[in-house]
Parts: C-alpha cells; sequence; structure tokens
C-alpha cells in the first residue's frame, strides 16, 4: 500500500534539488538536521544531489530537546561529511520571553516527570472536551476555561520552529544558500508544523509529495541508519509529546485515509476500505478542514 | 489612472477582515504598525472592522529606525485607541549575531552620514555593474567581487522583518489574535518585501490586491493623517534606503507599467501606452521575474 519506486523517486528528488539549485542562483544548500526521518532523507538527497562540500546543517536543540535526537543528528552529519553549525536555541527563547511560559519550566522536576505531566495534561483536556488537544490547537479553543493557558502553550512551542527558520535564512543569506526544508506530505494535509516555521517556510520542500511511510520507504533506500528510521517519530517541540499520540493514529493508518480521500472517496467508502469505524476517517477529515488556514494567506478575493 | 471607490473598497475590506476573526476562530487582532502608509491603512480598517478594544498593534523599531516613523505610528496608535506594545528588536539582532554584519554600525558616526554611505555604495555598484543592487539582490549577485559583502548585507537587514513576524505570532498565539498584514500589490509583484517576513507571513493580506497608489487613495478617504500619506515611502530597514530610489521608478510609473502588464499588454505596447522607453518596462518585468521564488515555496511537481 502506498508504495514507492525508491529508485526513481531519489532520482528524481536528486534532479529537483539540484535544478533549484541553479534556478535561484545560490552557491550551496542549508538545512535543519534534528536528528529525526525527514530531515535525515533530505540530507543524504542533498549530499547526493549537489556534493558533501556544498551543505551546511544546521542543528538546532533547545533544552526541551531529547538528548538521543541531537547524538543521531550529529552522527548522520559526521556518515554524510557534510558541515555543520549547533546552536541551542533556549538563549534566544530566554531572551524572548517564551521560556517562562511553561510552568513545566518554573519547576525542578527532571525530564521524565515533565513527559508524564505533559500526557496527563493532554489526556485529561481529551476527556474533558472530547476533543484530541493537537485538533484543537489548530485554531480557537473550544474549551475557554483552559484557553489562556493552551495559548501560552502554542506560543511556548511555536516560536522555536519560527526562530529555527529565521537561523537557517541567516546562514542562507550569509553564504548564498537555497533553504531546504523537511516537510512530508502527512504533516502538510493535516497541520501537524507550524506556521511560517522552519517546517512550513522554506525556499523548496523536496519530500512534501511523500506521506510518512512513504519517506520511510525511501529512507531504507538511502541507507539513514536504522535507529533514525525506527525510532517514534516526534515533533521534539514538547516534553513527551511524540507524533502519532499527539495526532490520534498511526501513520499506516492515516496515509491511507489521507491517500483515500485524495482519490475522491466518501468517508463512508474509505472507513469500508480500510475497516476503520466513519469517525476516525471523520477526524482526518476535521484536522485536514481546521489547518486549512495554515496552508495559505488568505486575500480578498 | 487605476481609480479606486475608496468607500465600496472599505467596505468590502472591513467585510474580509470581520469575517476572517470568526472563520479562524480568533478573539482579536495584532498587526505591526511601522509608522507608514499601509500599515497605517490596515490599522484604520481593523478598528472601523472589529472596534479598538480588539485591536493590539505592535510598534517594533531598532536602532536604524527613523524617529519620526516612530512618532507617527505612537501618534497614530493613541487616535485610533488602540493597545500598543512597544519592542527595540535590536538587542536581540545583537544576540543573534546580525547587528555586527554591517560595518557601519562598528564605527562611531551619525546617522546622516550612513545615509549617504548607503547611497553612495548603491549608486557605485550600480554604475560598477549596470544593475540596480534591489534587483540583484532578488537572486545571487552578480559582481561576485562584492557578493560576500552584499550577502551579510542582505543577512543584516532581512532578519528584522522575520524577526517582527515571530513577535507577531508570540502575542497572536498568547492572545489568540489574528495577525493581519499590511503587503500592498505592487510589493507583492516586485518582491519589495522580506521572503518569509512580517510583509509576507501572517494569517490575512487586506489590502494585497490594492497598488500602491490605490492604497493612497484609500488612506485619504480613511483619513490617515497627511504627515503619514506624503512622507517618502521607505521600509526602513537600513538607514537611507527609500522604495522609489532603490526601485528606480515612481510608484505612479511602476503602478501603472503592472497594472498595464496584468492586462496582457506586451512590453512595446505598455512602453507606448505610457510613453516610457522600453527599457523601464524590462526593468520591471526583470523585478517579477526575478522575485517568483519568493511567492512560492517549491515543490516537486
Amino acid at each position: 500500500m502506498l508504495t514507492i519506486d525508491s529508485q526513481k523517486t531519489s532520482q528524481k528528488l536528486k534532479k529537483f534539488i539540484k535544478d533549484y539549485l541553479v534556478k535561484l542562483e545560490r552557491d550551496g544548500i542549508v538545512f535543519g538536521l534534528s536528528g529525526g526521518l525527514d530531515s535525515a532523507v533530505v540530507a543524504s538527497l542533498c549530499v547526493k544531489a549537489v556534493g558533501a562540500d556544498k551543505v551546511m546543517a544546521l542543528i538546532m536543540p533547545d533544552n526541551d530537546s531529547q538528548k538521543q535526537h541531537l547524538k543521531d543528528a550529529l552522527k548522520l552529519a559526521k556518515q554524510l561529511k557534510i558541515k555543520i553549525k549547533l546552536i541551542n536555541i533556549t538563549p534566544y527563547l530566554k531572551s524572548l520571553g517564551t521560556w517562562g511560559l511553561s510552568p513545566l519550566n518554573r519547576l525542578p522536576i527532571p525530564r521524565s516527570l515533565k513527559e508524564k505531566l505533559v500526557k496527563k495534561a493532554f489526556a485529561y483536556y481529551q476527556r474533558k472536551t472530547g476533543i484530541n488537544p493537537f485538533a484543537d490547537s489548530l485554531l480557537g479553543f473550544k474549551d475557554k476555561k483552559f484557553a489562556s493557558w493552551l495559548q501560552k502553550g502554542n506560543a511556548y512551542y511555536r516560536i522555536k520552529h519560527r526562530l529555527r527558520m529565521v537561523l537557517l535564512y541567516l546562514w542562507a543569506e550569509r553564504e548564498n544558500r537555497l533553504v531546504v526544508g523537511a516537510a512530508n506530505k502527512t504533516e502538510a494535509k493535516i497541520g501537524f508544523f507550524v506556521k511560517h516555521g522552519c517546517d512550513d517556510a522554506a525556499d523548496i520542500m523536496p519530500i512534501v509529495d511523500l506521506y510518512k511511510t512513504q519517506v520511510r520507504q525511501l529512507a531504507q533506500y538511502l541507507k539513514i541508519p536504522q535507529e533514525i528510521i525506527t525510532k517514534a517519530p516526534s515533533p521534539d517541540i514538547i516534553p513527551g509529546v511524540v507524533d502519532e499520540q499527539a495526532i490520534g493514529m498511526s501513520y499506516e493508518i492515516l496515509d491511507q485515509v489521507l491517500d483515500s480521500l485524495e482519490t475522491g472517496l466518501k468517508t463512508k467508502q474509505v472507513a469500508q476500505k480500510l475497516n476503520l469505524q466513519e469517525k476516525e476517517v471523520e477526524k482526518v477529515k476535521r484536522l485536514m478542514k481546521r489547518s486549512e488556514h495554515m496552508r495559505q494567506v488568505y486575500s480578498p478575493v
């Protein structure tokens, strides 16, 4: 299901990257390397497309980031023989005043406890409101009692990816590099990204037409280290939040629902085809609908 | 020429703003107020659309900004009775390391001398290369000898508008506000904005279908203070750089060229119609072409 021809796809994407380096008259490439799957695939494609000497990765953890992702990013950069800049963005978040927006950062507690508390808070909100908190965060929060607290949460984490975008363009402009983004089709369709952040604002987006499960296939073909392919995908932006739990569905199911909807099937048909409850399909449609505003800047018609 | 029905336009744009406040489920509005024409018009429209109590302006000068623009912004905010936050962004620029990229900031010289030096540098580049430096900055610089210096210049000024965008979203998210941008049609078409900056990345862009000369008409109708309408438009981002000098053409001519091209006329026809040299029309087409990449994020077809 959703199988790609990895060799052909890899060829096509390498050409795409190379073409835009020339078309946009740049001397090299820069991207953010998080230690996750998507940016690893982008990194590998870029190196194959234009050569390691033209490629620079910014590794931009903050104090919430998992150490393992940083290790994986550093190891991959070394393997690929690309230049890196390691920038911890926490000092910027502190001076912008957002680091203190999380009450967790005002308590002297270990990361493992932060993760538990965030998970409990997510579950509590879902139980209380009947809505997935990620889905709810895409527009106005349903529960007005929690709204002010949750809005601070949005401000707390979203600024991280916007600041990463700012840093990528800073180095892109200094060295006339092309900013290559790592958004995939799944997250782009359901709004699992930060509007105008590093997974949205770039010069080119090579893998945005591939669902997450297809990026995984490509990663195998590109011989991305297994530990990067098999670990649980996470935006690594709030302690305790991993993709599939936040979204409330596995990528295997989600990608098939999105693909079936794209071919024009109705809710009922998709549910039947994939042996799902209709409300699961409705959930995906709701995410697509509520994130519509994140894929455009509206102007008067 | 390019005359609008200001009353009708104002009605339409107020409805547009009000509709999106509801559609995106926000409790209020936030925008950047620079003291210039475009953001003044946006401010006035927002107040008329949703009421002053729902409107907040961020005034975000840096140490390069002209004091007069700050005064004009503060005065207008007071007139409109809107809440403001005044944030000087220079400390952030210093901690991000871009403030020091300008050699002018390492010299103890007055602003008036900085302005003169920038103007001389622009003129020198134009004479030396035969290209307008603004046009050249939209893709790779033609003159490779100056490139490293000019790239630093790009990084120096562009980060300002991206940081302003970051601050707008920070406050938008904290208080569930809609980010209203102030891009106009002229600058959007020729790339006279910062890619992914505050004049590009927003939730809605009410005046992006109006040419600069049409925004001026609307400003008269909205009774924007005369000093804001009549002063020379400037991005206020590099000392000494004002719009018409950087672009190399007056808005009166530029808007007519853009409009004539939009109706499908060829270069020769536009030149004849407006009594211009063909190379003037070519210059505008070149800006449109070289800024194409700023209006989209490319993905594989």
